[in-house]
């Protein structure tokens, strides 16, 4: 039996509701009360004071007076996350460009910046010291807005091997690529783009479903799975290569060594070579070339944006028959090619997908579109520090 | 944020520690002492005799005597699971047969009655009729071995609504089935066959990976998902439809409206058509068919099996690339037929899961074969006793 097989002592009790109270701050719709937090957590009073004093002495949590009268209405008083303390800090290292920002304890973006440029052939020292130029900007915007990130999380479009080793970045050439273990100070943690970009929709305002599918289309496909509210990362690390999944058998022969891959039919090159574009110009600016020949209605791209719904729709239909998720979002360059793409694997979907008469499944495109991943990987770190404050509280007051 | 958010206080806490005692007894190799189960959970030496006290006080745990010698060897001591209290009553309805067992706290099967017999056609009240009967005979003779199933799990091979409704049987030819309540005066809960099996498998001695798939092959492919060593059952229970997965988008139809599903060339009915045998017999003798055309190397249906491994290969690679799990069984009757598919299946693993390189994925046959299923569904019982004691603890002692 391999479940819940830690012991819970007082200590940990402690650090369990501290995360409790600070998250039922972060998730309540106006500011409540200590009270109201012990009443929906089912806390004592006494402790749930105990664990605010601790917040708000950790800079985590703010009291409002509720003696200051903000403008007309009642009286502005209760529990607020604090936004000018801790943070998280995001990058980005994908085919075509960089990216950095800064997100606070309640998710907003307080500083972004996205340097376009091919980042394919360059050596990954070169890339890793560009992104360092975006990281200590951030740093210092974040300074001046007050904000001291936890630490860093980096999205890499590739296969990752722990937290430190990119085992394979096939669109930007990377084999077993070492990353630091720090980037301008803070601790460095780097994940695959999709994981990244699926915890972005999962902590969107508005939210996702506690089951989804985040597609990352790109000149690879890639997906981030959320599980019963959690990112599902598989034994390894490996999880979500939709791109490699098979949509034809023998179909067409893949860089990977497959056949029928689902990326040569629906990733942004096979779409270019599909309406008989060039597909070899790795300029970065295949989306928007693709954008502009459907705008134009090119009868050719719009065939080749079909096929590239349908073959898409084959694999989003298998998984969900497999893991009964009801929300595929579609992301990334995906997000703007969607009003092309999105009827097609909806019908494919509905055709598919054995249960679908009982529960529609809801396809959309992605709200943050690009810019899911990089927000993610900033909100990871926030979300590190609403699962468990005790590091910040021990580590992080300035 | 979705994570996490149960209060734990001090019931919670004792509840928890209960369970962790509990389940450290059942995972040990050797009687542990309560000195050795303080030490493996960081509980306190009080604190563990108080919750001993009271596994024992609930026949769910003894404390053998130090004294007592068994024959020439060490002193026999420490605390070992009671195998004559608690049990798990597990039932099945397939296609072609009814069964029953009993597992005991140990998970060792204690009693098991398989009644062959085509299902399909029977009216669902005549099938629960005839199951009753089976669920009698298990309870009178768990009741001679002095054992108290404290529940009962049933494994139909359909799609579950909750834990009452059939929605679809399909090869049952059940639509909307309402089952009991309770069967033999217990409470009872209704799963889906690869759901069960895959429980089985996760908690059969030698156990499994954290991370597999079990598929479940007979007239229908199924599969059971476990991510992380628990049963990931989906949004609404309707995971691992893998019979369903498209392996040929504009192949042969399916009965479910789609076309090119995996059921359409790996279930026992596309193997026996491919091989030109009589597919419709339905005579619940599928397998044994397969097995002696198979024995006597039948080349029609040594073909037919290399095919029906090819398809399951391309749609397990499929998953293995979104979920990497490191182990698929073959279960169910892919057991006894894993001789002429596992090599098809591994080739196709091999060659499409894009990490396949990095870590093999191992792809075996189920230990437990057909009987993985109902004793996977007793074992489930067992299962939540050894997860919350608390409810064994509080309704069931005698």
């Amino acid at each position: 039996v391999v479940i819940r097989d830690a012991p819970i002592r007082q200590q940990s009790l402690r650090e369990h509701n501290l995360g409790l109270v600070l998250r039922r701050v972060a998730g309540s719709a106006t500011p409540p009360s200590r009270a109201d937090v012990a009443a929906s957590t089912g806390l004592t009073k006494a402790t749930v004071s105990s664990l605010v004093e601790e917040l708000v002495a950790g800079q985590l949590v703010a009291e409002l007076d509720p003696t200051r009268r903000s403008g007309a209405g009642r009286p502005a008083t209760g529990l607020v996350l604090r936004t000018d303390a801790a943070a998280g800090l995001g990058l980005e290292i994908n085919v075509d460009y960089l990216a950095a920002c800064v997100v606070d304890l309640a998710g907003t973006v307080r500083h972004r910046e996205r340097q376009r440029g091919d980042q394919r052939g360059r050596p990954p020292a070169e890339v890793i010291a560009s992104v360092s130029v975006l990281a200590d900007r951030a740093l210092a915007a974040a300074a001046r807005a007050g904000l001291t990130p936890a630490g860093a999380a980096m999205a890499v479009a590739g296969i990752m091997h722990g937290e430190r080793l990119v085992r394979l970045g096939p669109n930007l050439g990377w084999r077993e690529t070492e990353m630091p273990e720090t980037i301008a100070g803070l601790p460095l943690r780097v994940d695959n783009e999709a994981n990244l970009a699926a915890l972005g929709e999962l902590h969107a305002p508005g939210g996702a479903d506690r089951n989804f599918l985040y597609i990352s289309g790109e000149i690879g496909v890639g997906a981030g799975i959320v599980l019963d509210g959690r990112l599902f990362r598989g034994s390894h690390g490996w999880s979500g290569e939709l791109g490699h999944v098979t949509v034809d058998p023998a179909g067409l022969p893949c860089r990977c060594g497959s056949r029928g891959c689902l990326e040569q039919y629906a990733g942004q090159e096979a779409i270019l070579r599909a309406a008989g574009q060039n597909a070899d110009a790795r300029d970065g600016d295949e989306v928007a070339r693709i954008l502009a020949l459907a705008n134009g209605a090119d009868p050719a791209m719009l065939a080749a944006l079909r096929d590239a719904g349908t073959a898409l729709g084959v694999a989003v239909a298998g998984m969900v028959n497999m893991l009964d998720v009801g929300t595929v979002i579609l992301g990334n360059s995906y997000a703007p090619l969607s009003p092309w793409l999105i009827d097609e694997v909806e019908r494919e979907v509905r055709e598919r997908v054995i249960t679908a008469d009982w529960s529609p499944v809801s396809v959309r495109p992605s709200a943050l579109a690009a810019e899911a991943t990089v927000v993610g990987a900033a909100g990871s770190v926030v979300l590190e520090i609403l699962e468990n404050p005790t590091g910040w509280l021990s580590s992080a007051i300035p």
